[in-house]
């Protein structure tokens, strides 16, 4: 799979080899492998000390560390996501781990709680150790700056290979979901439907998967013409508790809505949850509420929930397989469709009182 | 929180700290500490070879591996679970990963997708990149054999810190839920409603976690004594495709059951969906469902599942907690309490027709 990742054919720039430590320690080739460049079996500690002596012996060490951070030798990937708990990461993260598996590799999964300065810190962190690649699952942000491409570039100078899962505006292999034209094809089902006055609930909107689904679902909605209003627009956290409190300001704002398109599904679970249980609304006889991304339990929620699919597990293991196959000269853009899946939580716009 | 931890403290075999490596290298001793002891930051290549020279020329570098593997001296703390889509254990990571960012730490989360031996593999991966601390989430098995624990031994040995979530039978610090106690709050429940033929549903049993809220369950449902028939066993995944088959194979078995107790909520979400689209029964007028975990969904379920709480971030936190503190004599025990919590899905028992 990497065929330029054997340790054996590299030489430092003294030109002694791994081979040349080995047979100094006495040791095996793997053996030696283990001690200097990192390895998932553990070398006893006199092992270790011999082939240390050795290489420092030789001057293989005093090479060691600078090649170690500058090349991916381990049998590990490194994977970074939003949040750990958001079951839209799980699965990415679970179909990325499937294909990991397959190939014999490690998984290593580091979540950035939304904080863009942790992304950079994990990457360099997975460059120490020496990982194979990297898969940066989280959507991209509109101002990303470019110490994150930096990063990136950094470790794939070194023989990292890096797969990207949504849009980031960098060039490395990406794994491209059709936010703008699913969040399109809610505006039409809506509209179908009857609704007029409706809402969307979005998450921070410095994140391109948000500015997509909402440019997607705002543009489909003007094209359709006719004499329906604005939609309004209300941001909160990508999160339950942030379509919970969204809901709510919403409905404050703009009491005569009678639909509601929640970016991502968690919003739309809050948004449920407020509709219901806190302003007294049916749904979908008052209201309609659709969400994106339909998460494996949407099918089973009160009542069940109309939403956008994207194979979340599927475009985890497409950005794995990308890593694990042979580079291609330039960038490749993998997309991935999305589908309208209609359920009990949308019905037709409830006549004017 | 590690007073050991410092690595500015530590002598070689020959004397040689890493200060005397920063000095002949001409570097602060932050930048030899990069290279030598791995850190987040990553140092230049050529910064990075003086210090290696330096390194062995004073022959520290002889020891440097030896030592690397025997001390946890990364920013960088460690966690295993078993399943990284299940959200029992992404709760149980987001609260780690709490503590863990509040004390400048990184976390790193493997999944093993169930696999006994991907859990020492990962153990040994997580000492290989010098961890401070590894926290293992999953359930702890009846019959462990002893590799995991001698993994641990070997890490903990060079000074790594270790803690369970969930009953393993190992003498590192443990953070234990009342699985037995809460278990046996649903048999009460159950009775209390009027449920004479009931239902299990459980996950593997090789599993502790099953093993003592199946054993729990029982205990509790014999003790109340009364004319109840015997619960009817089913096992299968633990999860809600394991849950689904399950409920299925028990109606086939036991067509008057008129309650059922998941032993994990997913397997619960299974079970309605086979009750109600499957089997045509009414949730809960015809059968009552008891799910175990709540996880933050349920209650958004249809109906809300009443389950048995326990507080998941909140046991991560814990954990974590007893790894950044200072080591104890004797392992810790530290309990945590579950709570039934009664939603829409159970009701009275359906007189006999």
């Amino acid at each position: 799979m990497q065929p330029d990742a054997d340790p054996r054919a590299r030489r430092g720039p003294g030109g002694v080899t791994l081979r040349d430590v080995a047979e100094r320690a006495g040791v095996s080739l793997a053996t030696a492998s283990r001690v200097l460049n990192g390895s998932s079996r553990v070398v006893g500690p006199d092992l270790a000390a011999r082939v240390g002596r050795a290489a420092a012996e030789l001057r293989y060490a005093a090479n060691g560390p600078a090649q170690a951070l500058a090349r991916a030798t381990t049998n590990v990937a490194g994977l970074v996501v939003h949040e750990v708990d958001d079951p839209y990461f799980a699965s990415i993260a679970a179909g990325a781990m499937r294909v990991a598996t397959g190939h014999g590799l490690l998984t290593m999964m580091a979540s950035t709680s939304r904080d863009a300065g942790r992304e950079v810190e994990y990457v360099q962190r997975f460059q120490a150790q020496r990982v194979r690649a990297v898969l940066l699952a989280g959507s991209g942000r509109i101002d990303e700056g470019d110490e994150l491409g930096r990063a990136l570039a950094d470790f794939a100078d070194g023989g990292g290979r890096v797969a990207l899962v949504s849009e980031h505006d960098l060039p490395f292999d990406t794994v491209l979901p059709a936010n703008r034209r699913g969040a399109a094809s809610v505006a039409r089902l809506l509209r179908d439907l009857g609704h007029r006055e409706v809402g969307v609930l979005t998450g921070p909107r410095e994140l391109r998967t948000v500015a997509d689904r909402l440019g997607g679902f705002l543009d489909g909605w003007e094209q359709l013409g006719g004499d329906r209003g604005a939609p309004v627009v209300v941001e909160a956290d990508f999160s339950r508790a942030g379509g919970h409190a969204a809901t709510l300001s919403l409905f404050a704002r703009a009491p005569r809505v009678t639909a509601v398109f929640a970016l991502n599904d968690l919003m739309a679970v809050g948004a449920l949850n407020a509709l219901q249980a806190d302003l007294g609304r049916r749904v979908p006889d008052d209201v309609s509420v659709v969400g994106f991304d339909d998460l494996w339990f949407t099918g089973d929620l009160q009542p069940a929930l109309t939403t956008v699919r994207l194979p979340l597990e599927d475009m985890g293991a497409r950005a794995m397989e990308l890593v694990l196959s042979p580079p291609a000269a330039d960038p490749r853009r993998v997309p991935v469709p999305a589908e309208l899946i209609v359920r009990g939580s949308t019905g037709s716009a409830r006549p004017p009182a």
